[in-house]
């Protein structure tokens, strides 16, 4: 998703975080073979762990070390990162992810139906993570997030190739596509460590606007040249999905430039040329930079949220981390 | 499934099943229309509810009345049924369930990806419904039975087109295709119904040995004229799937007869007329009827797990529903 390194953060957390790993490669062992090895790669390929991550220093946050259960807090972290990878199996993102890494990707090894299976199985499995704790709670917003998550992914079928979207339902899209889940991690992380529900709540409000800036911030570098992010530019509008930077695009361009854009988004068989001319219109238009200052603005507002908490570690690592999630697209 | 009608059964069920519909139906509600009405199909063709009834009929086996809470029991007897759809979405065979009952497919209105997230969606809904009653042993239970009937099915593409299964492999097969959940389904509803641990194992184990049978039956069904069934004959044959009647055929036949099927079973282009051939050897073989006498025996020892109790409505009934398990290949 980006080449930019993860900052360095509270030294505990990469013990924690290879102990989360462990449960996660073990929770997706299974008797066969070669089913095994592709799932071990999924799992491997996890990338840099961010929301399990958070989980683990929200926990921190939290400022009860003594209240805390390792044991339980791992197995929550452990929950939310297999259910965000059982929902990129689903997503046949998957395959972007391996393929980066350099590994096969799933669709060439395996039909169609054992992709899907693959994919109930890790999520059958995020299942038992999360109940692991014995806390129905917890349990709960789980699975609240997952319907999010589902509802969220519809949503983006049902809009594809309709360039009049309103910032509303760009919102909710995101919010479910990522936010929720980063905001779930938080909460889930803060409940953990013996937080009081002003602090949950802050939190979880802290996990949704880093996940809104991060998604945007996503969203713009798919405008970026591959020569500096390494995949293809212009995914989103070449699936005809509409993201801020093409909506500001709509509000802020010439319409002639606005009715080029909007025939491109609407037509499943634009060629690569027309693509790439509305991926530029787009990328040297003022709507760009206006995006970035969106993304700007949320992970402000997330910093925000936890701009009256005690100095400690995890609280210094949290904050890296927002930083981090803006500074992606420079 | 079969045209045998469902038994009477305790007179107060069908209202309470009537209410997990409800349930179910309100569960399944999206805000896309087309969506939405697809969904409300796939729930409506739910068929007999045969497992919100066993998990009921289990709590009311349990004996204490006054202990149930029945709201939290049919949110419990929902998430099963609901997990149930979820998986048939995936499993592909909703499509043969709607066209039974006259309704569309939804592999042809729905593109591969709404399916997979249509069922994922319903996933995420059974996943809600079993935290309602925030007792963390249930979630964890049905947890469990998720990743068996992923690992089942799982299992079921890896052994396709192989003719030589061991007879262990059938029954782990079988138990995470139906008996997990039919024993799932029990197991709950004991819990819910208050009953002790002791019995909550043998309503377990009652719905673990009837679904051992249920299943067999289906897959004896499958060998009959689709003019008794209603549906096309050899569909396990056709897809590789080795089951309990094949099984025993090929240990009872004459070799080139065996020989015969294996050769049906490996071969992904075998002719109708061959499977045809291979269907009528071993519906008229003596595997046949030995396949039937293995599910009576499975709905014998289900039977005799309960032979103690006292007698009751909810115990009758539950009988009932086995007796009909078996009655079904008729």
């Amino acid at each position: 998703m980006n080449t930019l390194e993860m900052p360095k953060l509270q030294t505990s957390l990469d013990d924690e975080v290879e102990e989360v790993s462990k449960m996660l490669v073990e929770a997706a062992s299974l008797n066969y073979p070669m089913l095994s090895g592709i799932l071990q790669a999924i799992i491997q390929a996890g990338g840099k762990r961010l929301r399990p991550r958070m989980a683990l220093l929200a926990a921190g946050v939290a400022g009860h070390p003594e209240a805390i259960d390792h044991l339980k807090l791992k197995q929550v972290a452990a929950a939310v990162e297999m259910l965000h990878t059982a929902t990129l199996v689903h997503d046949d993102t998957i395959d972007e992810a391996l393929l980066r890494r350099g590994s096969a990707t799933l669709n060439s090894m395996l039909s169609g139906g054992t992709v899907i299976l693959v994919g109930d199985y890790l999520f059958a499995q995020s299942a038992i993570l999360i109940t692991r704790p014995g806390n129905p709670h917890v349990v709960q917003i789980f699975a609240e997030c997952l319907a999010t998550i589902c509802d969220g992914e519809l949503t983006q079928i049902f809009s594809t190739r309709h360039w009049k979207q309103s910032r509303e339902e760009y919102n909710k899209r995101i919010y479910s596509k990522t936010a929720a889940l980063f905001a779930t991690a938080c909460e889930l992380g803060a409940i953990m460590g013996g937080a009081d529900e002003e602090l949950v709540g802050r939190l979880r409000r802290f996990g949704h606007l880093l996940g809104m800036g991060f998604q945007i911030v996503d969203d713009i570098i798919d405008f970026q040249p591959s020569e500096i992010t390494g995949k293809a530019t212009g995914g989103d509008l070449r699936q005809g999905i509409v993201t801020l930077p093409t909506m500001l695009f709509f509000e802020m361009a010439e319409p002639q430039d606005a009715d080029f854009v909007k025939k491109v988004v609407g037509n499943k068989a634009a060629s690569d040329a027309d693509i790439q001319k509305a991926v530029e219109l787009i990328r040297n238009s003022k709507a760009f930079e206006a995006a970035y200052t969106e993304a700007h603005d949320f992970i402000q507002r997330a910093k925000d949220c936890l701009a009256d908490e005690a100095e400690s570690e995890s609280l210094h690592s949290l904050l890296k981390i927002a930083d981090y999630a803006l500074g992606r697209e420079k």
